[in-house]
């Protein structure tokens, strides 16, 4: 990965990116692209050259003026509008920030005849409601997309496939599943928990914790873990194949919590809220990950006690370095 | 179908939809909508009243002017890029002008609240490379789109259904097959085959005929019977259910010219030119009509050799009315 273009920099993946391509010592020219600046310092990797350049991918000339640039050997394509309840109050946006971007990157790609490889980062959304006799979930199995921001990524993979088999692109695609570590934010439910838990153990907020349906399981693994597979897929995936990224192993939201509460020694209160609990939600997400084993010899390597006390540890230097809660 | 808006207005398909309802006595007020002029008479269909405004979907202003303004309680959405081989060439406009000009208008739909029964027209070109043992198609089997215009149409699909189910929008869906008529312009194969041939007939045109594949098999349907299921579908389609439209019969290339010459009389040598050949092109593509025959009660009515007749007819007028060949 000579030149590497990330897009999506800003966010917490492309952190743990540019850590792991660090510490690996890839000497890799980093291109990084977000709509915001990164919240980090990026001159802190020393085995990279980064340059971070603030770029809309909805911009097309801009894209283009910058792949024709850059000429990247390598895209690893983190830009994402990755939250359902956000898809539903806003279909389009999502649709065009997840589908059209990813066009827009590899039509220039084509265009130009870039040896390039790239690296489509998908989702478990896109599994959607299907029945539990598939599970765990294959990456031959079936696909029932049941939110705007499902559509946008199996549509974004169906544009992957055809652009490898039809214009000979070197595109490896992911599923990636729900993915956590430090860095987050607080938008998603693990962190949202890890914040409000060290807030009451170390600010004595209110020990409450209101949640959406703890029963349902889903398959989490860690961040870390998750940009090492992309690497991996990077060096070694096959062109228009699709990979599952996850740990094949289901927890509950409850077990989630009681593992936080139980290392940060915190009682919260648990309340369900009606409105938080997704009516067509999956109860089960559970990936195999037979495939990416057997195709890269890929698997987790960070158990989820690990990943919740890290991220942990994160919030709680967030939480003490903030002003006290009003109620301590 | 008080308020009718009908976007790509100019097309074929829209000019016989016109007829149907007019013929039927459809007393609605159509507006329609495209990026073209039309090239017939909007002002002869003395039942409707009709209008055109000249309008690029994907000027999504303008989109939510004219729907908020006309307030449709019905829209016929025919606009498309539906030439495959354009998709190939032009990736992206294709995907744009199939599947966020569809998205815009139904989020406008959404965001207006409007009651109003949306025909989203797709294609049969969403089943793809299928495997044999899936004929006929069935709009329950597997889709294995292979071109940017399939992938384009199956995302506009998925779209149609989420805003259904989770909007509660009222859309109904086609997988519409060949649709052939008159009207049809010569881009196509068949139509362009009829050209060909009646310059034969009439102007002394080189007895020649340059065809790709004759051999690959293509369910073949009357435009006025895909008109005419397009209204039986507004009327009773399911929302949020898909439909074939389709004659369930399988005709090969071949069939359909040798029936051509036998109604004109003429008997132009066959050359296939290799690079008309589709490389990943299906070997038959035949659809059940079980689905919409059970639903509404449609099945097409007007035989192959009725439709091919009407378009030589067609055509002869038209080349009788042009320039003599430069050969005869």
């Amino acid at each position: 990965m000579k030149r590497l273009l990330i897009t999506g920099f800003s966010g917490f993946v492309s952190r743990h990116l540019l850590e792991y391509l660090d510490a690996s010592g890839a000497e890799s020219e980093v291109l990084g692209v977000s709509r915001s600046q990164p919240d980090f310092p990026i001159d802190k990797y020393r085995s990279l050259r980064c340059s971070f350049r603030q770029l809309d991918l909805l911009d097309k000339p801009g894209i283009d003026q910058l792949i024709a640039q850059f000429r990247p050997t390598a895209i690893v394509h983190l830009a994402s509008y990755s939250s359902v309840g956000f898809s539903w109050q806003n279909p389009v946006e999502s649709f065009t920030n997840n589908t059209n971007v990813l066009l827009n990157l590899i039509e220039r790609v084509r265009l130009l005849g870039l040896p390039c490889r790239i690296l489509s980062v998908g989702s478990s959304e896109q599994y959607g409601n299907v029945d539990a006799a598939f599970l765990p979930l294959r990456e031959d199995g079936p696909l029932c997309p049941v939110s705007p921001y499902a559509i946008a990524r199996v549509s974004q993979e169906m544009l992957s496939k055809v652009y490898v088999s039809g214009y000979g692109l070197d595109i490896v695609m992911t599923r990636s599943f729900n993915h956590i570590g430090p860095y987050q934010r607080d938008l998603f439910v693990i962190p949202s928990f890890a914040k409000q838990l060290c807030a009451m153990r170390y600010r004595a907020a209110p020990a409450r914790l209101v949640t959406g349906d703890r029963t349902v399981i889903r398959d989490f693994v860690d961040v870390r873990d998750v940009v090492r597979g992309y690497c991996d897929l990077l060096l070694h995936g096959q062109a228009g194949e699709v990979y599952n990224l996850c740990s094949g192993e289901g927890t509950s939201i409850d077990h989630v919590i009681a593992t936080m509460q139980r290392l940060l020694g915190t009682e919260a209160e648990l309340e369900t809220n009606p409105k938080l609990v997704r009516p067509n939600d999956n109860r089960v997400v559970v990936g195999s990950l037979d495939k990416i084993r057997d195709a890269v010899g890929w698997s987790p390597r960070i158990p989820l006690q690990q990943s919740l006390e890290n991220i942990l540890e994160w919030w709680r230097e967030r939480v003490l370095a903030s002003e006290p809660h009003p109620a301590s």
